[in-house]
Formats: structure tokens, C-alpha cells, sequence
């Protein structure tokens, strides 16, 4: 109901631009919730853009350009002449503002921060990388001192008029600028006006430095529920804020980086349908083509056995059904590790804890497994030698596969890899190869040929 | 740091326990945040908890359960007698408390209810499931009037002394309690004290009614960057607020059992470690039986090409390569595919313009990967012809595997099904029975057998 809504509103403004009804186009615009503008304005192509955006209101344009797409919003800024950009970037929040400057050619930087009215508030989250809290953080925040009244405080709120979002947890400060305490609004207000900050402020306030990487302040801030997180230098100045806007943006981007690489394929950085064929191709091609290789290491086994699977045909029907499994009980074994690991319900100190219990559970499904395969070779009219192989086989390789992905995420944490390269396709690959000897070792000994 | 500063808390609770000091133990957990004093605590053996739980001060019990894994909360709950339960789910946020006594004995509910000092702050709760609106809202509120001024506003604010979580969105109802404005905390603030609410309140609220899923909740919240989303009933009557906090939970849970199920395993109901093997092994045990069965249609199509297999026995080296690529190709595929529409980058709508971009991200690699296959099986020593096969195989699969993989998120998402069901695991087996007939037919014409 709410797509066909703003489809409808996507005609309306695209047949006032195809009239060349600029003011028209915008005026609708204007009348959308800024992620709505954001859809859709980034439906219209570059040209109407690039027309459009300056007739906007340099509030929308910058709301419309925070809710792109990071590498779409600094194409578009790319194209837009200085006296155009600079009034929409003097509008953005400061986070947001020098994650697009830091997107855009480095010589139109200068000219742009040259032109802002509060340069110095971009200019140092410029020096940090998007994904750390120094990048993630605002610089516009409102410190209060220890020695202010309730009403004071309040009274600094309203000279200020802040943005919504750095309002509702204050933060204080001594005379060197250091973090000393917090207070939220709530307690201003409901606070006799004549009490000191010093007196209702909580002195115990959870912060992190500058360095701190997003996925680890979102994990606080969802952690002990926090709507700001303040982030302060090497000598616990506070420097800027994290909001939590920010931080669910973040767990949103996160999780689908995640599920991305356990599909197999490096993450995209754009929305999916914005993604030409051939990025989207140069994202996968890599990780397919090394599988590929590692995969052909099946060959390498199979026409080890030759001999064996010559001598006895009705070996190699079982082979995908076996492998298969395997890759399957892995697939289960590293998702849920490397979930586990992702929201801190294990750590590197519960490798072997994580191992342990691993195994039992391959232990038991390996049984299941087992019976159930004896049973079907039979049914296929398979000897009971070969089914009896074959059942070895499966709780073989089920117990193996369980215990490889039990431990590969871990060992890649420990060596500094993002686990999630331990995807489903990695895992089966590693178990197709292993998985065919140790068939293919079982039968000879079983059967002995 | 962090991590080992707890566990050194663990052991002292431990020590303190030991000697039956049951009040050094409270204390020092008492100390800790709420999410710390989870953590600890869920360590502790269950007769400990039991024996501790009582002497924690109601407010510190409230916090404890409400950060603990929801089944393990309800299991310590059904433990404590109705005088120790009933303080502290006194305590406990309502809808929080109403998840509690949904997971507990029916019975025991009414008797815990009765002793409640605002069951019916609780009462509504229960009526809803725990994921939609109306069960992951709280009905604890204030709701204002258009005809109060700000400086009113503030002072039933002051008079009401909220929890910080639903204090920063202010919702306006009329003479029946229907929702008709929002006005937030900043604005009340910076508001001259004697303006109408009706002045400065936004008329266009974004809201829910009860029955909406907590994930439509999650997204509208994280795309309008809201703080507070109001839910209402039939009759546009406002009934509850859900907050931030909970939908950042929520954000974690959801993406939790996303990456479970794409790992083809059932999402599991608590923590790790927490969970039994047992327990593990019933949430796999199902998915792979039926991966199995239907993986084992890979045994029917070998048996099927039997001939052709014994007339040029270097087709089965070939097997696990080609299968294997074109799971991994159709894993790529459905992780993109299954994120995009959860987070709403495409929907339905979108399906005839997802299948031809995957179609023509398919061929791309398909023409890469049968190039590199073709000098792959002839640096194997296989003729011409095999390699040919191989390579018209490889490209004939992936292309099937990124079509399919393509549409059967979308299709599942169409007939109501949870497009994650449509994992990697299930991807993979499908593509392996189908791959093999593709890649057996191939050869049957190329090598004319």
C-alpha cells in the first residue's frame, strides 16, 4: 500500500519534469517523510536529479542525500558545482556530512569545507574511517559543566536548539573537556531547579575511544540499552556522540555484509536492483572461481580410488548424497557458531568449550544419519556391505564435518579473518574433498578391495 | 577487559556463595549494570539463583530477567514461590513482564496477576503474540491533550516520574484516546510555556495497530529514524508505545534466526552454549533428513546415466566440481536475494526485474567459469570433447542455479513462507539432482553415448 503509494507520487513528479515543471516536481517532494524523498528521488535518473536537487530546500536536499546510498549520494554530489553542494552539506549532520567528503575527489574537499559555515565540526571526523565510532559519531553535542543548576542546563537546551537526536542524554564535562558524568533530559526536567548537575549526574559513564569500531558500539549501546554513546580522545576528552539512529543503521548494514559472505559472495555496496550485472559479477567471480579450485581437489581423490570405484559401480551413486550431508551438517555448524561469536554469546575462550559441544551434537546427528542411510542403500538394493559402508561413511563424515565447522570460524577469528569467509560454500567445499576420502578409505577397508 | 573484569565477579559471587554469605553476594552483583548482573547470574548454578534471587533488591531482580534468555527467565520464574515472583514482576517493564508470564504455567499466572499492584498495565499485553505490536509494546505512557500548554505538559511529565525509555516522544490523543499528534521532548522545551500542545504537535504521526509484526515495526522505526512508534486498535485509540531499545533487540533476534535458517538449521531458542546438545541436535536433525531424501535423487539420475558412466568413467571425476559450483553460484544468489527483500530493497513486485538481473549476472559467470573449466579439464589430460562438455555444463548450471536461486526466495515470500527456509543448504541440494541431469545430458550429446 505505502510502495503503490510513493509509485504513484514517482509519476506525478516525473510527468512535471517531463513538462519541465521543476518547481512542481520539487514542491512534491517536499511534501514526503525525508527516507521517503530519499526512494523516491533515487528512482529518477542522473540527469533529473542533478536538475532537481538544487530547487529543493537545502534541508530536504541533505536529508535526501543522508538516506541515499552512500556511493549513489557522492556520485550525485560529484556532478552538483560548489555553490549547489555547499548550502546541502551546511545543512547535514556532521557524521553524515564527512562520510560524503570523504566519498567525493579529494580536491573539490577543500573547496567545499572552505565554503561551510562550521567547517571545524566535520573536519576532525574526517580523519577517521567510516566504520570506527570517530566516523560513526557527531560532532554537535551540548556539554554541560558540573557546576550548572537543573535550570541552567535547561536553559542552555534552549539557547541551543538542538537536533532531535544529541538531546535526550547530556553529557558532562570538567574544565579540560574530560567526560565526567551523564545525565539525561528526564532527570533535568523532573529535577528541583535549583540542583547542582553534579548532584544528579550518574559519574559512571560508558564511552569508548575514537578507534572503537561500529560493530562494537552497537553491541553496547544494544547491550546496556543506551540512546548515545559518548566517544572521547587518547586524554578522555569528549569529542563526539554516537546516536542510536547511527548504531541501528549500522546493525542493519552489518547483518547484511554477514549473510552476504555466508552466501558466498563479498558484500555489495549499493541496494540490490542499483547494482549493475557486472558489479554484482565482479563481487561473486572471486569467491566461485576459488571454490572451484579447491573443489577440483574431488577429482584429485576420485581418481585416486579409481580402481575401487571401477571394481564396484553402485560406490559412486552414493557420492553426491554423501558429500552433500556433510556440506549440509557444516553449513548448520558454522552458522550458528559464527552467529554465536557475532553477538558475544561465545568468545575465543570457549573454543574448546564450542568444539566439545560440537562434536556430541555430531555425535548424535551422525547416528540419526547413519541408520537412516543403511536403511535407504537397502532399499536402493545395495549389499549389506555397502550399506554398512555407506552408514560408516555418513557418521564419519557428519562427526568430522561438525567438528571442522566448530573450529574454522574460531581459527579465523583468532588470526584476525572475519568468520563469516567461513561461509556455507566454503564449508562444503572443504568437505567434499575430505568428506570423498574418508568414503572412499571406508569402503576400501569394508569392502576390501 | 570487560569479559575477564565479570568473570573475576563471577568468582567472587562463587567464593561468597560457597560460605552461604548470601548478602556479600547480592551486593556485589547489585553493583554491576543491569546486562552485567544478567550475565553473572546466569552463570551461577540454579539452586544458587534461587537462593539469591530473593535477596536482590525487586528492581535489580526485574533488570535480571528482563536481560536474561527468555526461556531460561521463565524456568527460574516457574521456581520462585508467588511472594518472591510477585515483587519483582511488579518491577519488571509490562511488556517485558507479559512475556515472562506467557512462558510460565497458566495457572500460575492469575495467581501472580492478583497480587500485582497494576495488572492491568499487564492484562492487554497477554492478549498478543510476542513478535507483533502489540506484544513488544509497552502500555506504560503518557499521552497529552491538545489543549494543554507546554508548560502543562512538562509538569504532568514531572508529576508522572517515567521510565527513561518512553519519555523523549510525547503522543497526543483526543477526547476518545484516539492518536492525533506526537510532539517530542525538545520541542516541549524549546517551546514557549504557554503555547498549545495542538500549535506544536505533528498531526502526521506514523503508527501501527497491534497485530503488525515486530519486524515491519523494526523497519518502519529504522527508516523513519524514530525513537518511539505509538500502536493503536481498531479504532485508532492509542494503546501502547514501542520503544527503540526493544526493536534494536528485536533487530538482533530476527537477524539471529535469519542466519540460522540460512545455515539450514532451526534457530535456536537461547544462547549457545546455554543450549543442549539434545536440543541442538532436534533443531538440525529435521533439515537434514530431508536434505537427504531429497539429495539422494542424485543417486537416481547416476543410476539413470549408469551406462554412460561405465562407457567413459572420467564423466564421474567431474561430478562433486560441477554440482558443488553450481550450489555455491545458487548460495550467492538466494543469500542476495533473501536480504534485499528483508530489507526492503525489492519486493514482489520486483520479481521479473530480479530474475533477469541474476539471469544476466549468471551468464557472465557462467561465460568465466566455463572458460576456466574448459583448460581445467584439459590440464587434466581429458579430450577435447570431455572438455567441451564440462565447460558447456558449467555454464548451462550456473545459469540454472542463479535463475533459481532467483526466483524461489521470491516465491516462497509469495505463497507465505519465510524466503530463509531457502537457504544455502536447500539451494545447494536442489541444484546438485537437477545439475547432474543437465551435465549427463550434455555429455550424452556431445560424446555421443
Amino acid at each position: 500500500m505505502e510502495v503503490r503509494f510513493l509509485d504513484d507520487i514517482l509519476a506525478r513528479v516525473r510527468e512535471a519534469l517531463a513538462r519541465s515543471d521543476l518547481q512542481a516536481a520539487a514542491d512534491m517532494l517536499e511534501s514526503l517523510r525525508p527516507a521517503d524523498q530519499a526512494d523516491v528521488f533515487s528512482e529518477l535518473d542522473e540527469e533529473e536529479q542533478i536538475a532537481l536537487l538544487p530547487r529543493l530546500n537545502p534541508e530536504d536536499s541533505a536529508d535526501i542525500l543522508e538516506k541515499m546510498d552512500e556511493l549513489e549520494a557522492a556520485e550525485l554530489a560529484s556532478e552538483l558545482p560548489d555553490e549547489a553542494l555547499i548550502p546541502i552539506v551546511d545543512e547535514m549532520e556532521p557524521d553524515e556530512a564527512a562520510d560524503l567528503l570523504g566519498d567525493i575527489q579529494e580536491e573539490r574537499v577543500h573547496a567545499v569545507l572552505a565554503g561551510l559555515e562550521d567547517p571545524e565540526e566535520i573536519h576532525p571526523l574526517l580523519l577517521h574511517p567510516d566504520d570506527s565510532a570517530g566516523g560513526l559519531m557527531t560532532s554537535e553535542f551540548l556539554a554541560l559543566r558540573r557546576r550548572m543548576t537543573a535550570a541552567e542546563a535547561i536553559e542552555a537546551i534552549r539557547a541551543w536548539k538542538p537536533e532531535a537526536e544529541t538531546i535526550y542524554y547530556l553529557f558532562v564535562v570538567d574544565a579540560h573537556g574530560r567526560l565526567s558524568g551523564v545525565v539525561n533530559l528526564r532527570q533535568l526536567i523532573i529535577a528541583d531547579p535549583d540542583t547542582l548537575i553534579a548532584d544528579i549526574m550518574d559519574p559512571d559513564v560508558i564511552y569508548v575511544t575514537e578507534g572503537v569500531d561500529q560493530e562494537e558500539c552497537a553491541r553496547l549501546m544494544s547491550r546496556y540499552d543506551l540512546l548515545a554513546l559518548p566517544v572521547v580522545d587518547a586524554e578522555k576528552r569528549l569529542v563526539g556522540v554516537v546516536t542510536i539512529d547511527d548504531v541501528v543503521d549500522v546493525l542493519v548494514e552489518e547483518a547484511t555484509e554477514d549473510i552476504q559472505r555466508l552466501g558466498g559472495a563479498e558484500p555489495l555496496d549499493r541496494s540490490y536492483l542499483d547494482t549493475s550485472v557486472w558489479m554484482i559479477m565482479r563481487k561473486r567471480i572471486g569467491w566461485l572461481l576459488l571454490l572451484f579450485v579447491t573443489e577440483s581437489l574431488t577429482g584429485t581423490v576420485l581418481r585416486h580410488f579409481e580402481d575401487e570405484l571401477q571394481a564396484v559401480v553402485a560406490l559412486s551413486f552414493f557420492v553426491p548424497l554423501l558429500i552433500g550431508t556433510g556440506g549440509n551438517a557444516g553449513s548448520q555448524t558454522t552458522s550458528t557458531i559464527i552467529r554465536a561469536l557475532a553477538v558475544g554469546d561465545i568468545d575465543l575462550g570457549d573454543a574448546f568449550r564450542s568444539l566439545w559441544h560440537e562434536l556430541r551434537v555430531g555425535l548424535l546427528l551422525g547416528l540419526g544419519m547413519a541408520s537412516v542411510a543403511y536403511l535407504r542403500a537397502l532399499s536402493w538394493g545395495s549389499s549389506p556391505e555397502l550399506a554398512l559402508t555407506v552408514s560408516l561413511a555418513i557418521f564419519a563424515i557428519v562427526l568430522w564435518a561438525n567438528g571442522l565447522g566448530a573450529v574454522l570460524p574460531l581459527l579465523a577469528t583468532r588470526i584476525g579473518i572475519d568468520p563469516t569467509v567461513v561461509s556455507g560454500p566454503v564449508m562444503s567445499t572443504l568437505v567434499d574433498a575430505t568428506g570423498l576420502f574418508i568414503y572412499l578409505s571406508i569402503a576400501k577397508m569394508v569392502l576390501g578391495i
